[in-house]
């Protein structure tokens, strides 16, 4: 490099850039199309870090490398991932692999723009627009305002401020300090986001109430009421009930009509947290499990999840149409948000948001929704929970898998009994003894490699698996392998 | 349709997956890598918001559609778009194409994890680790802390959070209202992610403390002195200081040794927002534009912009080492952050967030820098400090090109005069008439597709543009292209 020119700065070379993606992406349909989604491939290989660090050489150096060097260190990095298109990856709220959602999101990549402005992002502001009308369309909306937010938990927050602001515009400016107490409200099943949210706002996790669930983990109205009871007699103003669609864990639905009521007797903003299970409103059969959600002034929904647009897509839905959004969140940036442009200057939405750069989230899901239609993607979600209806039904003609509960969606909770534990339900050691099992069993999964579920602690409950029916390729023998390999994983257990 | 199966699903059918993916990835080599880099192609096609709607039939419908009109629907939303890697998109702070970073990108998205867990995305853990070792180093700290955030406006927030948090902890639990009224120190040339960060924070708009700036934009340390004096005057606790390294219109760089003189006799918390002069760190010419950094307790940088690492790519880097972040924003979600894992699991770095799922952000910049090495990027930096010198000597040789002032940066602030107001520089309608030159040439280059550049007003300035040097394939004759375009476009003006 004495010569100081980079072996690979491939700067204003198309013809060498295209040679390196062609590689890469050859790789990536070898490796993940084809090898990742294959039942016979493993889920992952599992490395200790240590090991792991070694394989992956990740020193920043002075010197570049060349071309092969770069397509050898993806091929490493797509070889120690885990494959979350597998369809034994049941270990998260979102897996499977989605073709059109990914050819919208290399696209996507590959224009490198910001969702700010119609003037750098004009397809990409009207595409914005034509989704989020259509998710409100689901609600039952038929007008309102929204955007892709990174991630539900941020949606969530969002929720939480334009709530605020609606009741007490005065607090942008002067700050909570202003204000009195302010209580908000959501059941103990909640997503931790509730709580980071309250504390990132600066409301403190003090102002979050957690209401009572019943044993199927929904939000108890008659507690809900209590709770905002209490809290006024405690000094503090209650503002926001935070409803869940489909919890993480036991995956239930707060009865929304009921907690409306609630809100509308003491002037409450109604956020419903649908990050899981919004998607469930595209099925005519099942989305009377969100009734009421019409009555909402906020709702968050990742059709990332169960509808597999890819990491990120989560909107923040709202019934308002004063422009609250702007009013709440805007800065009036005059670099950006030039007053005297030559259109229509309203299509210039970033000034919506917190953020300022803003990826385009939009692309990947309308790309897959043209595709799927919206009948498509109705069948996989009926599919999916029909699947969860066949893996329940198999799991009780099978000695040793315990049901938590009946599910309600697509998240199967259930302890596996390993054949040293079956019939001593009644020892004293039992419930410590079944804790140690979920640990040992997903250990030997992933480092053989064979599948990934997840486990959890619940309330009083030792550790259980929470499967997850979500990836649209998922047939029966993926249901039976499930089975087959905790047997085969714990019999010695 | 009647069969009920989508024409489109392919769910579980890889072959039919790589055959979509092979003509959409065609199609981004042919236009977006080829064409789109092309000067001899247009930057951007205008469409009025009507006619676009109409040409993106963009209306998700019940009915899926074939892989034929998918691939076309691909097509038309490359078309329409503007072309961010194109010479001749000087419009922000972000441009260009990295064919190592997009090649990242695309395994990023194709691989669909999320960043929380070893357990689901170990090979990004470890990287992520390295790569904001790197940074930091860069910083001229040998250990610390960090995170990838969704974009700079967030990294921003992150620094007040912890900044507030690590001087009052009761903050998370009891919120601002349990604290004194806090005060935060920038200049008035700052970032207005500070100001949204404030209200989203619940501190309010009212507790950021505008510093005067000198006539070169960069902030004057005496009179921060004197607004911290004010603020405590006024019954307000100063907490933070958010210094700025490359401000966004005039790119200048705050004195950040005599900011940390004051920040350490005040004992207050110094943020270095440099997500846009952050890289300049690569160059061991032009690092002293940051001399000081190593003072600062939390740094924003955004690879995303002058090193071309893709949308979005934005570090928060702290000095800490007492696992600020995790205290601040762990939530401990016993679903996802179990503590009887069988590795590390220090190495769950999801609970120093707020968000739940974040996107992987490390790939791009690890594989471009593994590329490039330290030396081709630092060559880049210091190129792009060379073509705007060479942009700013051919200014100064023509007639109607008028500079705003000397650039520190590759922020080059000028005024177009065209024939018609040259010489009137003493009419008092003068400064009104200038205002309107540059939205006019704005929708002229819009419109015809040539170049896009960037404008606004600033303080008692009328409109000027500010063209960004960051496209790392610029060559002089792309800023001579800039010069004669705006001749042109100008001349009847």
């Amino acid at each position: 490099m004495a010569d100081g020119a980079s072996p690979l700065s491939l700067d204003g070379d198309p013809g060498a850039a295209e040679s390196l993606l062609r590689s890469v992406f050859g790789m990536v349909v070898e490796e993940i199309v084809w090898k990742g989604t294959s039942a016979s491939e493993k889920v992952c290989e599992w490395k200790e870090p240590e090991e792991l660090r070694r394989l992956l050489d990740l020193e920043l150096r002075a010197q570049g490398e060349s071309q092969e060097q770069i397509v050898e260190r993806c091929r490493a990095v797509i070889r120690y991932s885990v494959k979350t298109c597998h369809p034994h990856f049941f270990n998260q709220l979102f897996s499977g692999l989605d073709p059109h959602a990914l050819a919208g999101r290399i696209v996507t990549e590959s224009l490198n723009t910001s969702q700010y402005t119609y003037e750098i992002a004009p397809v990409f502001v009207l595409m914005e627009e034509e989704v989020l009308r259509k998710l409100r369309a689901l609600l039952g909306w038929g007008a309102g305002d929204g955007v892709f937010c990174p991630g539900g938990s941020i949606s969530n927050m969002y929720a939480m401020n334009l709530a605020r602001y609606q009741r007490y515009p005065a607090c942008k400016q002067r700050g909570l300090r202003a204000l009195p107490p302010l209580a908000l409200f959501t059941s103990q099943e909640c997503h931790y986001s509730i709580q980071k949210g309250a504390a990132f706002l600066g409301l403190g996790t003090d102002s979050v109430r957690l209401v009572q669930a019943d044993e199927r983990g929904r939000m108890i109205p008659e507690d809900l009421e209590r709770q905002i009871s209490l809290a006024e007699a405690e000094g503090a103003v209650p503002f926001l009930v935070s409803a869940t669609s489909g919890t993480t864990v036991l995956g239930a639905f707060d009865p929304l009509e009921a907690i409306a009521d609630v809100c509308h007797r003491h002037g409450l903003w109604l956020h419903v947290d649908a990050a899981w299970g919004g998607s469930v409103l595209l099925s005519k059969t099942h989305r009377h499990l969100l009734a009421g959600i019409q009555r909402a002034d906020s709702v968050a929904w990742n059709p990332h999840k169960l509808l597999t647009a890819g990491l990120q897509c989560s909107a923040l839905l709202l019934r308002d149409t004063s422009n609250l959004l702007k009013h709440c969140h805007g800065a009036q940036a005059s670099y950006l948000f030039q007053q005297d442009k030559f259109y229509d200057v309203a299509l210039d939405t970033g000034d919506k948001v917190v953020q300022c750069g803003r990826r385009v989230d939009c692309l990947k899901l309308w790309l897959m929704w043209k595709a799927q239609g919206g009948q498509g993607l109705e069948r996989r979600v009926d599919q999916a929970f029909a699947l969860t209806r066949y893996l329940v039904e198999e799991m009780k003609k099978r000695e040793g898998f315990e049901l938590v509960m009946e599910p309600e969606f697509v998240n199967v909770c259930f302890w596996f009994v390993p054949p040293s534990l079956r019939g001593k339900q009644g020892d004293p050691d039992y419930s410590e003894k079944l804790a140690k099992v979920a640990p040992a069993l997903k250990e030997r999964m992933v480092k053989e490699g064979t599948m990934m579920v997840g486990y959890q602690p619940h309330r009083t409950r030792a550790n259980f698996f929470r499967m997850i029916v979500a990836n649209p390729a998922l047939t029966p023998a993926d249901m039976d392998f499930l089975l087959n390999e905790l047997e085969r994983l714990g019999q010695d257990l």
